[in-house]
């Protein structure tokens, strides 16, 4: 693995040149950054860039309506864990331990609660196969060095009194815990007002969809003259058009509209964003009453073969998730409703007592390998694009890997290149670029 | 079976004194008749009112909002027939009959469809139990004269390609059919609106919740006095109070609010209304275009032993019901959202594949004997009191009832009482009202 520059704990200070531009035309002050997506990825990279002192715009039309308000909030890189994931298993462990600090920086009077809980997550197997397959998870993640209890179905049963009587086997989690990501992003777009009103900006949030990139320079010199070797200086990132034509301009811009990324005009030349939607159907209800709560921890299951979760929030409501679907309908399935009802009812029979409050769908945007696309881009010449930044392609972990995703980015804006990370890069599936790997684009 | 009189084809035209009353407070012109309850059944009782030529207003805060905006819509006299249940199939039999001619009265131009469509129904057992029970329903329809006919699975499947392999028994019933009640409340607003302006009168709709009644003299006046005899003259009801203590006179009060009729003050002394919401989910759906048409006729099933229907309207959506619970959840049962969405795929797989656009919940008003409460109500005197028309506890059958309600609304609007309806009285739980069964009370 390549070096790690340990920069975690170093604020990135910066430059009186670093926050502001003058030579802008009269009356409109350059932002520092505009982030293109109001989800809870871009929002949060907003907010870490605010903190950081830099004057950030945000443009979406309607956000946090896509994959982040369908969202269960599963911070649960344990559970969540794949076979052949293990360096997304770094990026998600780094982001869980962000967490905390990211909720507790949003927790403020009059500001929307994120509803972050550090409740365990208890996962259930349903029948023999079921059994078979968490406990070769559990091999994956002790391999790994992750902390999984196996309980017997008696002390699941303790736990949670509510748990089915057709259970094959028992983990507890603790660690894998919740936010409400409804919550969390209208306190992220409540702080990023409040912060800018305070600082005397305008409100951060533009609500146009963006267009395309807007460039100085060529975006595509060296590609256009094959041969040309890095002569012609490749050109930089910006601002943003927006769908109306007008121009923003900024001083970086941060790609982070999930799969509408795709579609930006003037995306680098030889760019692929392998970004497709994966839709998931999920389910908001109330419990009655007389059940509450229903469960303590959040309770992920396998249920012949298919996944289910039923998390718990503290206002007495659960989200019950999540499909994955690989066809073309965004609106929510019949079918994977009744998947979802059937296989929590397998798991927790008092399910069928909950009143449905939501049916919702939408498509995360998945990638090739089911890791992000964060980082910046190389141009021709190998070196990476001034301006630039792309933050997209989440797929199941938006929510969780926001705060080191903020991170992250936090650091390339202030001219850090963490090689940690850079098996994301967002041009790994562009095979006609190839990054120099030199760090620092400053 | 008392006589019945013959009337159906009588048109009742009011005579100049009936439609107009000048000794009303000078600028409030005093309708003929304040219907309470804005859902189909009070739609239709004030459209055919309007038609025979009244006044009419229509106090609801959110009309055809309740029950109303549920309902399936199926017109289905024959395979909702219910053992012991005959007397309200001679209702639901006359009703059914009246919809053509009740829907056609609606059509217009700019006027919003009501949906009326004569498609046949398809009626599926799944398992032996079910075929049983289907069998026996079949002996009742035939000894009621119904026609009903037994298909081979293979004829079934033949009419409708999409049905499921778990099929025991078909049978088709050509009579009975379907209107979409949403549309149809809306075309029956669109009318009352439309022929109250073009006669220079002001819109019928109060959006006001009614609080009770208003009354002329003395509302118990017999029951106060017991043995006082018929010296002393019963009070008639003369209006509507609303909740904001505004007072709506009228010539005549008809009450089809529902459930809510409970709850109106100053009801008749010993006028008992047995009312209980009866709770049902009902799902609306859509169709993707390659599954089009999904069926062509309506899908009625019993699976083991619960009922569930399949309907498909003209615009590519299918509305999957219902169920019925006893309890008290107003909510959407996720059981129940469950229930429906299992049971609808045994019958036709393929709704696996439909996108869930709506689940919805509402109270019917039940009654101890599951037919309304329909008519006129006597006072201690034995005659009916004056100047109030019960129209409630329809229960299942509101939208299939409305025509046949709304022709005897009319008909006791004009004096005249049908003996063939008298089982239906609203007193005929109040253990201290004896009508006289005098017939006409004008």
């Amino acid at each position: 693995m390549a070096p790690t520059m340990p920069r975690e704990n170093a604020p990135e200070t910066p430059t009186p040149g670093d926050t502001a531009e003058h030579d802008a035309p009269v009356g409109l002050p350059v932002p520092d950054v505009a982030v293109i997506g109001g989800g809870i990825v871009g929002l949060g990279i907003a907010w870490e860039a605010q903190c950081a002192g830099r004057s950030v715009v945000v443009i979406d039309p309607a956000p946090a309506t896509g994959a982040t308000f369908a969202a269960a909030g599963m911070l649960a890189p344990v559970s969540e864990l794949h076979y052949q994931e293990e360096d997304l298993l770094d990026l998600t462990l780094a982001s869980s331990a962000r967490w905390p600090g990211f909720a507790a920086s949003l927790v403020g009077p009059g500001v929307p609660g994120t509803g972050f809980r550090t409740t365990p997550t208890l996962v259930l197997g349903a029948d023999a196969g079921d059994r078979d397959a968490l406990a070769d998870l559990r091999e994956v993640q002790a391999q790994n060095g992750l902390d999984v209890e196996q309980l017997t179905i008696r002390a699941a049963r303790a736990a949670e009194p509510l748990v089915g009587p057709h259970i094959s086997c028992a983990y507890r989690i603790a660690s894998d815990h919740q936010v409400d990501p409804r919550g969390a992003a209208a306190a992220l777009r409540h702080r990023l007002s409040g912060v800018a009103a305070a600082r005397g900006d305008a409100d951060p949030f533009i609500a146009q969809a963006a267009a395309g990139l807007l460039w100085e320079g060529c975006p595509g010199a060296a590609a256009q003259h094959p041969g040309g070797g890095g002569a012609e200086r490749p050109g930089r990132v910006a601002g943003v058009v927006l769908g109306n034509g007008t121009e923003i301009r900024a001083r970086e811009v941060v790609v982070a509209n999930g799969l509408a990324a795709r579609s930006l005009r003037k995306l680098p030349e030889g760019l692929e964003l392998p970004l497709r939607p994966v839709h998931g159907d999920i389910l908001r209800l109330r419990v009655p009453e007389h059940l509450r709560p229903l469960t303590t921890a959040t309770i992920r299951g396998l249920v012949r073969g298919l996944p289910v979760y039923i998390v718990p929030r503290e206002d007495g409501t659960v989200v019950i998730g999540a499909t994955s679907r690989e066809d073309h309908n965004p609106g929510v399935s019949a079918g994977g409703v009744h998947q979802l009802l059937r296989d929590a009812q397998v798991l927790l029979p008092a399910v069928a007592e909950l009143e449905l409050l939501e049916s919702t769908a939408r498509a995360r945007p998945g990638t090739p390998d089911n890791a992000p696309l964060l980082g910046r881009v190389a141009a021709a010449s190998g070196k990476d694009i001034p301006g630039l930044i792309i933050a997209t392609g989440f797929f199941r972990h938006g929510v969780l890997l926001t705060p080191i995703a903020a991170h992250i980015v936090r650091q390339l804006l202030g001219g850090i290149t963490d090689l940690a990370w850079t098996n994301f890069r967002p041009d790994r599936f562009s095979p006609t670029i190839r990054p120099a790997h030199a760090g620092p684009t400053a």
